[in-house]
């Protein structure tokens, strides 16, 4: 048993969306979030100031003592973990590895799709990591650069035609190139499952990255003997933007209210 | 006359706009821009968090000779502008004021409104600045916290579906308070002057906050017999993220080719 905290981090609030995973599958654990508002997005940054930020939320986080961190930012996972896994002293999840294994494993035609921020799809690692899981898969990578904003003003609902309008033609090469998986792979997309499984039809399976994460977490911790024996967890809330809009976008991403602090960090200072 | 050169940033590209406006009627002066492409967007930040971006932003400039700085950043015009002329030794112009007394001069009947980012209508600086012109104006104020990432895109035809919807249901109220002047108070907005005419009606006068900021800046630096006299002036870009999109973007602001250098600055150091 490990009663030491699980760090989690993200861009800014989206990663919630995975902390509501990580509780639903491990309620006991507490858990150190960490949101980078002043910061967000990442998804159009280049590889080295991502490195640079992904680093200092990392330092931040490690001002604790955790027992594992999570990732739950698609633009770090897929543009830094090698080089955050290697500088920690203990394991880090990604969001990647765990959604790969979940997609490799579902797709019956080989043919998976992806969406994703600008710099995952242009790091390339989910193809990379598919092709290590099985070369035959055919991988189909597409950035959906206006999802974030869209979902982080609310407008995610099936029958809003901005947003229907803009999946519709994001995703019409995925449904032309006849993908029968779908990795989601950015942790505010799971809010737009509805309007992605309508536009892509019900044959489409869809992977939540976050969710996935969160499973490889916790069987992680299993395997490790180091699952917290505890009533119930709880959750601490650091950004470093002032809490202007966290209560609005925190319980949209975390699907209940965000009881627990929530403190301010000077993150230029990690 | 005074060969030194204008100072410019924003948070992105979208300050371009503004550079075009200086460069349209000040043909012979250099020109350096600097935009925060690590931490743009700024328009939905706490007012401490501009402060500190914008500070940092001034101190880069200043490693430059400069006679004049321009804030080609609505939400950093509305929010900090009083300290940064503080800690300046040169003329720095914003877009508030410059825009303001356009519209005051414009508007036949009295009602005003005005689009921004969520940072800037917060602060209320349009509202005390059109107070002190003329009490009796009535300003309305609205976010539209949609129209940078759209524009961003290049979602800012008309004819385009997404961004005819979010304009009409952000202007909607705006067109029922009747404002005969529009202040689009932001330098992305430039770019969606026919989608929000077309919204507002013919009958009513837009504001371009970046050329009326030129505008004021020409006519401090006339004043002052501080205008340059040579041939053509050059500009000079810097981004704080490595310039992957520049090209893309400068040329959807500038409206021409973004000629001249564009060099990276750990704008963190400044």
């Amino acid at each position: 048993m490990d009663l030491r905290a699980i760090g989690v981090f993200d861009s800014g609030l989206g990663g919630l969306t995975a902390v509501r995973q990580l509780r639903r599958l491990m309620p006991s654990e507490n858990i150190i979030y960490f949101g980078d508002t002043a910061r967000v997005p990442y998804g159009n940054r280049s590889r080295e100031t991502l490195l640079q930020y992904a680093r200092q939320d990392m330092r931040f986080l490690h001002t604790f003592d955790l027992k594992a961190v999570v990732i739950a930012c698609g633009t770090v996972s897929t543009n830094c973990l090698e080089a955050l896994q290697a500088e920690s002293d203990v394991p880090v999840t990604g969001v990647v590895q765990p959604a790969v294994e979940r997609a490799a494993a579902a797709t019956r035609s080989g043919r998976i799709g992806l969406v994703a921020t600008r710099a995952s799809v242009a790091s390339g690692a989910y193809e990379r990591a598919f092709h290590r899981a099985d070369p035959a898969l055919e991988v189909h990578a597409l950035a959906c650069p206006l999802f974030v904003p869209l979902v982080e003003e609310g407008r995610c609902r099936p029958g809003d035609i901005v947003i229907e309008t803009v999946a519709e033609e994001y995703l019409a090469s995925l449904r032309k190139a006849g993908v029968d998986t779908l990795v989601l792979g950015c942790t505010h997309y799971p809010l737009l499952s509805e309007v992605i499984g309508g536009v892509m039809g019900p044959a489409v399976s869809l992977v939540d990255v976050g969710a996935e994460a969160a499973r490889a977490c916790r069987d992680q911790l299993a395997a490790r003997d180091a699952l917290a024996e505890r009533e119930t967890g709880s959750v601490r809330f650091y950004t470093s933007d002032r809490a202007v809009n966290f209560q609005r976008l925190a319980s949209l991403f975390l699907g209940e209210e965000a009881g627990g602090t929530v403190e301010q960090v000077d993150i230029s200072q990690y």
